[in-house]
């Protein structure tokens, strides 16, 4: 029994794929409908070249409010020399847009005229006069939109593969068409399968997985211009899935089935393609998402014939072509939501691009620095989330977390960056190629924070959206967010490193480790620091004394963080030795991971700030104060930037908001603690 | 009676609106609804920030098919010294998903275990064994994806006044939703006005106006999320506009009046919004798009009443909350094509963002070079539409067709360059800002061809889209794009510049307006000129000797065009006076151009190519067979940005493509006729 999948590199399994499409004639538009000119049309794709119908405008249209004149007639007129033009056959009012008689070739606007009476004088009824008065001659075919000045019959008014806009109706319109040719949406049969999957919007017990992908896959290859069809789940029954994606094949164009597609027990993904058709790939080289199927399927005969009756009317309508053959893709897609939605864009896109006849989507590619080193298996093209901001002229990027189950890494992304197989991993500074998710005046407008997490942080965030501002955080402690600080990689660090020989904040930590480095640092918060227990204290921890109880199991923060130096210094002084605490080594990144860790039952307790207790309903006993501050290097403190976030430091109401949380205090907000 | 507006600066104007909106209390989110959360949720705006009501996942989850175990038994566990669990008490099967049991706090991957039977000997049934060998340790929680890795009941999943993505709708439903509170859309009333205008595909007679616009402006509506509702058609009738106003009024947010915004006799829209409420602004300086109007005007009382009856039941089961006043903003949209859109994205987007919640929409903004001088009213801001392309490390724009009435010009637009108020013009060769429609990559893969304009150039360029690249052609003449091959500012040049010295064509010129240039010099097609004329030729015109006939009206190209250089050398051989020829000084810019004016009857003749003439149906007398051939800089004829071009010299499909045209000879194309 093969437990292992044999892993292609990408670019193979792309081309085994195109290749298997266009052997069946299926690499190409699939189809095309004539539908109405409206709105509707926008973001559809033209399926073949549109030439004008007629020209715009059709006749010669005047452009102003005036007098139609032959240009000949008024050659003369000057300020010292006026020349009357009788109405009828010497001038004509003309409104704009109206036709210009035969024998006129020019305009003159009405406001360049005198209108004169039948008594030659001036008359206030001056679009009805008897004659008019000019003082200049005008040029042929001045204030005129000649014929086809827009556009000439005949001419190309937009090429095939053209993702309609809105001035392209206008457009289509003029050229005279009221209804515009598109390639037909492609159909997409979306499958989840997995006994464990429920519905979203279930009440849940421990197994139950929240069945989602289906609903990023649909909106994905909806985004991508195709027709998704969300099935209901299908439990693991091999027979089962068999009957699905044979009723899923008749009326679609693309197969995607989810999960299943590893090689576990309860995968049957490749055994119904095996089955159904032929698996052209199983294992890509790219993480995440490796476990994908690539293949293709029969549509039944005897079920072709049912085909036909299933064909709704406006389809019939429709120029739309089926393709004659008998085949149909299907791909397996991986369970984790980040494999398949990276499946989906990887696989699907492309496919999709070529049935519709545009071009495939591109991310716009730079070059960035990153902020942290990044281990990768050297096999795979492997794509990393990241955040990402300019810090002076640098373009940086920060991880985010990797884990395929973690939907919000992609959810928080900037833009995904690239270690290329062959590469077992890049260091901190050293150069990716990131795709970007965001514009560049997005990112222009980024703040980096790097260093230690705060509820404040997100708060601020929040706030500072409506100024333009967008705030961005890389939780990494404390002493990284000021080596963060010291590399350039970030505009500010939160940060409440307590000096235990001076009882200070911050200062001497700045002191050690960015050196040379000139700052100004503002407080933020004061806030409690405590530990969070299970609601009601059952193991009655009241002090760090018991946490060397062998009953207590502990959750810790990572080196370096501002809370894991309060530990020490603490633990210190009372001479408590880590080992004696169980779980010192067992390290979170953010106070509500411990949070999460404790109400999860992994852990009996740890040390965090009031804050996130509340907000994962744990008790909590306070234990120490402390000052959390805003490290700012000087370079970026009167930078522009960074504006708006001052101003909220003195703004009632994000300080009302802050002080809303609990266990803050915001008394200290704003004080200036050290300007260099 | 006052002709003329009075033009306001931009940013005045749109304060003015804003400021009536704010004391209106319509500066806001105008109300919220929950829908379903499925794929059509897609680009809808969040209407509050997202809480997490449930962590993702809400357990502990096997990240592996294997043994779940406690990492503590497992210590000792190496190579050399094996180490056996009992299934049941130390170790129990788990799948990718599936819960911890209580006591477990690791998983152990099932390939890195043997399977033992009730014997300790090896067994197949590698998931229902009796016991498991290990041979190495694991450590706590590995291969385990704890509660909340994902997501932390009560944190923020995404915050308001977001645009939902597809991986954002997994997000909140692994958040535990399976609805969204998202903005109401705005309602936005379209009413075209005029009694020249007719509905798109009428057969049109002198003085018939498509009217498009509403279709353009309410697919713009859609586009930035708005609900658009087009009205039909309403003559120039005070009253009756005034009545379809007020009835728009009741069921929409906004009304868009259009046109019959400016100041002539018909222009009723500023004495429809002065009965109706407040003009508070009419004309801003800003072009296309100056006479503009912004007001405020009443929903009447009686009216009101009827509003609950048209109310539908989706929007009773909304939170929608109607805004209590009675106040709701018109706009008075030029009547001009780009005038309409571009006052739609100047004034309405930023409504509609704010209404939303959402940012406005912002173009990226580049500095560009200028190839060809711009003239513009100096108390403006002039939004001139533009191509934009790369040449070597210059980013360039040219500009289009500057008509309002030129929807054209916005299809094939790259960008918008705008010349700012207090400026009369700029120059070729200064710098502009331009916002750009398309991305970095797409003007990187831009071909910028400047010179005379040929029909296989459409051609061309509808083939290279097959092969990643775009080719933009601006056409000045053939001088003309030479010109702009020394400035550095195209790719290459199209040119059929003959010189009477030698009979060879466009290498004296080359060499007189590029000298130093290194260039490479290819054959495109061989072609025949002639003299377009009506069909039947009424005017029996044979040769050049006949446009000195008073009866014949000619028009030209412009200077320094390849037709006019041949028209002027025969001329000279026929020692024919340019004086003598009725319509010499009347230039158009390309061989359609000229067809067009032909076709009219603006002219009885001109010089031009068979295939132009063919396009409009036009009779074309042959007087003479010229080269036109591309002029290619050196350091751009190796670059691999023009290699699809070279390759489609060589295609078998494209040479064909080109020989159905009239008048063309493709024995030459590809010819190296100079390599410097």
């Amino acid at each position: 029994m093969s437990v292992y999948l044999h892993d292609i590199p990408l670019s193979q399994a792309q081309s085994r794929l195109q290749q298997a499409l266009q052997e069946a004639d299926l690499w190409r538009v699939l189809g095309m409908e004539t539908i109405p000119l409206d709105e509707n049309a926008l973001g559809r794709v033209t399926a073949g070249p549109i030439w004008a119908r007629i020209s715009s405008p059709h006749y010669h249209a005047s452009a102003m409010d005036g007098f139609a004149v032959r240009a000949l007639s008024t050659v003369g007129a000057m300020p010292s020399a006026p020349m009357t033009l009788l109405i009828g056959p010497e001038a004509q009012y003309v409104d704009t847009g109206d036709p210009l008689p035969d024998w006129s070739n020019a305009v003159i606007p009405i406001e360049n005229v005198e209108s004169l009476d039948g008594n030659g004088k001036i008359t206030q009824d001056i679009r009805t006069p008897k004659s008019i008065r000019i003082r200049a001659a005008v040029t042929p075919w001045s204030h005129v939109r000649p014929l086809g000045e827009d556009i000439v019959a005949t001419q190309l008014v937009l090429p095939a593969g053209h993702i309609l806009r809105a001035v392209d109706l206008g457009a289509i319109a003029a050229a005279g068409y009221q209804d515009v040719k598109v390639a037909r949406k492609p159909k997409v049969a979306i499958l989840p399968t997995g006994t464990e999957l429920v519905p979203i919007g279930s009440e849940l017990k421990a197994g139950d997985i929240l069945e989602y992908n289906s609903l990023v896959l649909a909106a994905q290859v909806k985004a991508m211009g195709g027709e998704p069809m969300r099935y209901p789940i299908t439990k693991d029954d091999f027979d089962l899935i068999c009957q699905r994606v044979q009723e899923a094949a008749l009326d679609h164009d693309l197969v995607l089935l989810n999960a299943g597609s590893s090689a576990g027990a309860e995968d049957f993904s490749v055994k119904v393609v095996e089955k159904l058709g032929t698996v052209l790939v199983h294992g890509v080289a790219v993480r995440p998402g490796h476990p994908v199927i690539l293949g293709v399927i029969a549509r039944r005969n005897e079920v072709l014939t049912k085909q036909s009756q299933l064909t709704t009317d406006s389809e019939i309508a429709s120029d739309n072509e089926r393709p004659r053959n008998d085949i149909i893709p299907i791909i397996g897609v991986p369970g984790y939501p980040v494999s398949a939605a990276l499946t989906i864009d990887i696989f699907v896109e492309p496919i999709i691009a070529k049935w519709l006849g545009r071009r495939p989507k591109e991310l716009p590619t730079k070059t960035a620095t990153l902020t942290r080193k990044l281990v990768s298996p050297a096999g795979d093209d492997d794509f990393v989330r990241v955040v990402v901001g300019k810090v002076g002229e640098k373009l940086l990027v920060a991880p985010l977390a990797r884990g395929a189950g973690v939907i919000t890494s992609l959810v928080q992304a900037d833009g995904l960056a690239l270690i290329p197989s062959g590469t077992q991993g890049i260091e901190a500074g050293e150069k990716v190629q990131v795709r970007l998710y965001r514009s560049e005046a997005e990112i222009e407008r980024t703040i980096l924070a790097i260093g230690s997490h705060d509820l404040t942080l997100d708060l601020m965030a929040q706030h500072l959206a409506e100024h333009e501002r967008r705030l961005v955080s890389a939780n990494v402690g404390s002493q990284g967010g000021l080596i963060a600080l010291r590399r350039g990689e970030a505009h500010l660090a939160g940060s409440h490193l307590l000096d235990p020989k001076t009882g200070q904040y911050n200062i001497s930590s700045i002191r050690q480790y960015m050196p040379n480095v000139p700052v100004k640092v503002i407080a933020l918060v004061g806030r409690e620091q405590g530990l969070m227990v299970k609601k009601g204290n059952p193991k009655r921890i009241k002090s760090l004394r018991d946490l060397t109880s062998p009953k207590v199991q502990f959750v810790n923060r990572q080196r370096g963080a501002g809370t894991r130096v309060l530990l020490d210094y603490h633990l210190k002084s009372m001479t408590i030795s880590p080992e004696s605490i169980a779980g010192y080594f067992q390290e979170e990144y953010t106070h509500l991971g411990v949070a999460a860790a404790v109400a999860s039952g992994r852990a009996d307790c740890g040390l965090g700030i009031a804050a996130a207790a509340q907000a994962l309903d744990l008790d909590f006993v306070p234990l120490f104060k402390e000052r959390y501050d805003l490290v700012i290097p000087k370079r970026f403190a009167d930078d522009t930037l960074l504006t708006p976030l001052f101003g909220l430091l003195a703004d009632s109401v994000f300080r009302k908001a802050v002080s809303k949380l609990t266990g803050y205090d915001v008394s200290v907000m704003g004080k200036v603690i050290l300007e260099d």
